[in-house]
């Protein structure tokens, strides 16, 4: 795996593999014990058995390296007294030969800018996001999924039990990194409560932080023991650590990339009053109650803008209010383009957000929705309006397939794009209450 | 759209088109006037402008016709007066003529048994579901997509505006109805509350019945007016209406979908208690979190357990708590069935989750999961304990292709999927609450 990724990426850096069997991989020689090779080495990646950790340490030592990561378990995340002992020797003797660790157990670092990757199928271009992540598994499945959204990370470091370099160093390190504006963090745990909060109060005050906290509950807390060894902490703490500071919190993986998205590709709207825009009756009275229910307002078309909208939309099968449902006039493009801009023209609303079912669109309806959505942007923009998009997604490959492609499109126009309306309005919600304390500024 | 979706479900009595134009469409010929038909008329699906739906009734009385759907919008859902007036002569003339009505504004009546449908990707096979929804969309969307989950439907009931036949009507018919037994409704507003009160109580004393309210908050009811002309009535007398009738009432149409699928295939767990099992070691901190704060209960696995698991799993890699990460050792199919059995042969449990995150799996681990939740299912059966399984989605086309083949087979196998542990946690709690009051008997 981590081969693949770096092979894949085009790492600059001579690269050795290590193997006692010897041969060769993928064209690569394979070094039969770390000592054989003829230079010095700046980074070890690790997958050897935990108990054979200590005699790389001390191999490593004798090869110049600056820092190893460990991908290899079986350390204090076991909840047995042999795995802590093996750690707590590991982070000793790497101390006592000035060697950095980077987990035991993780995936390591994500450096798009170095070239350093660790899944063959992260993007090469860097990004303003910074992402630290106690589980190697999410950090791998936010950077993999949200690129189709259009997130691009500076660095994404998953750090697993972090014995020796911790969450508190990592946050540091990418509060002081000029590329990244926004930090991610997914954390279990934390090793020094007081130095985390330090670094963590720093981090809010320089950039938008945004914390999804593994171990929430009690079960969590100990499902969390067993992932990192990490000691959870109570969740009311962490809610009130967030509110003091400024902390962009969120419930799961999916949040924590909706607000991304939103921070990077919604410019900021002025209110909470939002025109939903859109194809579906019944949907969109669903629609309303999923934006009211997060606290932002819906507010009725005043009745000239209707008269004005009703001059050339039929009443029949459309519904002028807010949501604005369109069904019936949607791909009529000159008409719908019209409609936006008069929508968000009306002064009594500060965003736009369109919505489509995609179980069962047209073919052809699919082919110009892009050309649409574009020229809807453009009224939008013209009257200072922030627009986003909600395709809601079918099961069926074949709809997942027209999502996708539609996504990229609006991803390359610049769109924040959600897969439901509750995530839409529950991002932008938690966006826009962050910025009422803490405004928000130059992401987009 | 509707004759399409006749022919493909092979509609078995005659079907004849009026246009004025005359003319063939797909083999069949076109009557300029329904008076031109030479044969009697059972059901009419019209798609007349709305001005033209009073000349229908009295052209369809002349033929004996016994209801007429009117698929025609632009009646009192557009608010303005002149559209309230027409529905109003619709209704009057209607009943004069003995014709009923469905809709206006709606889908009409989809029944498998009969060949019925309107929409043709809609499945052949009756099911044990009757839907009634003020929405036609809604009424697609559910079933065209809960089908790929295994839901098949007994009926289901577009009925837009209900000008004559209304909410009250279709549930009173479902409730009698042999066929159905789960009962769904998503309704936006009744016309006779009373009497709605009454067949609802009725209902939910025969049958399992879920509602989705459209226009739960202010904002939405606005909505609903503007789609049916439906009065939504107070949130408050809607909780409470559920809470004494016993109603499961869910949030959205993805909960009602999970709500219907677990009814339907997951048979009822004992007790709260759940054992987690699967892959992904941050994403198990999580799915913890999720089941417990949706109040379910997931107690630590007690150590003869760990201790007969750890004699053939390793510890590095997997997490033996619960949740039980078995990343390491998955598709070591044998370990992980005996595993499995261990597990849902404990007394602490009373039912199994089987978690995949479907982001980044290998080809050959897709290719041998339905083998190894076939066997899993095995044990848990064997042990009388419920087993579901969530399959968490990727974003690429890929992925969904492998996610819906996967879904396919573990429908085959009678299992319950969700797409989200959050979504698995609710609907789980859902119908494990309203057993508590209403113990659920004969669906699965």
């Amino acid at each position: 795996m981590f081969l693949d990724a770096l092979l894949e990426c085009e790492f600059e850096g001579p690269i050795y593999l290590v193997n006692p069997r010897g041969g060769e991989i993928k064209g690569l020689k394979v070094y039969q014990r770390l000592e054989d090779i003829p230079h010095s080495i700046d980074y070890v990646i690790s997958t050897v058995p935990a108990k054979a950790s200590l005699e790389l340490v001390e191999a490593c030592a004798g090869k110049g390296v600056k820092a190893i990561h460990f991908c290899t378990a079986g350390f204090s995340e076991t909840g047995e007294e042999e795995g802590a002992r093996l750690e707590a020797h590991l982070v000793e003797m790497s101390r006592r030969k000035g060697i950095r660790i980077i987990g035991p157990n993780c995936l390591g670092i994500y450096c798009p800018e170095a070239r350093l990757h660790f899944a063959r199928e992260f993007p090469k271009e860097s990004g303003w996001v910074g992402f630290i992540s106690q589980s190697g598994g999410n950090a791998r499945t936010l950077v993999s999924q949200a690129r189709w959204r259009g997130a691009r990370f500076s660095k994404a470091i998953s750090y697993g039990n972090g014995c020796d370099l911790n969450e508190s160093d990592f946050l540091d390190y990418l509060t002081a990194d000029p590329k990244t504006k926004i930090i991610a963090l997914y954390i279990e745990g934390v090793k020094n409560g007081r130095r985390f909060r330090d670094v963590l109060e720093k981090a809010a005050k320089e950039k938008v932080v945004i914390l999804l906290k593994g171990g929430a509950t009690e079960e969590g807390a100990r499902a969390a023991s067993g992932h990192t060894g990490a000691l959870a902490g109570t969740d009311v703490v962490w809610n009130s650590l967030c509110k003091q500071l400024g902390i962009i919190r969120v419930d799961s993986m999916a949040e924590l990339a909706d607000v991304i998205i939103t921070l990077s590709f919604m410019p900021l709207p002025r209110g909470r009053r939002v025109a939903l825009v859109g194809a579906g009756g019944g949907n969109s009275v669903l629609i309303a109650d999923e934006f009211v229910k997060r606290g932002l307002e819906v507010p009725h078309l005043p009745q000239e803008i209707i008269n004005e909208l009703r001059e050339f939309t039929p009443a029949a099968g459309n519904i002028l209010r807010n949501p604005i449902d369109y069904s019936q006039t949607m791909m009529e493009i000159e008409k719908m383009v019209r409609a936006a801009g008069i929508i968000s023209g009306w002064k009594g609303v500060d965003f736009l957000i369109g919505f489509l079912n995609l179980v069962w669109p047209q073919p052809s309806f699919a082919r110009q929705m892009d050309k649409l959505v574009a020229m809807i942007l453009e009224k939008s923009t013209a009257s200072s309006k922030p627009m986003a998009l909600v395709l809601e997604p079918g099961i069926l490959p074949e709809q997942a397939k027209q999502l996708f492609d539609l996504t990229q499109k609006c991803v390359d126009l610049g769109l924040a794009v959600y897969y439901s309306h509750a995530s839409a309005a529950k991002a932008i919600s938690l966006v826009l209450s962050h910025n009422e304390k803490h405004p928000v500024k130059g992401i987009k």
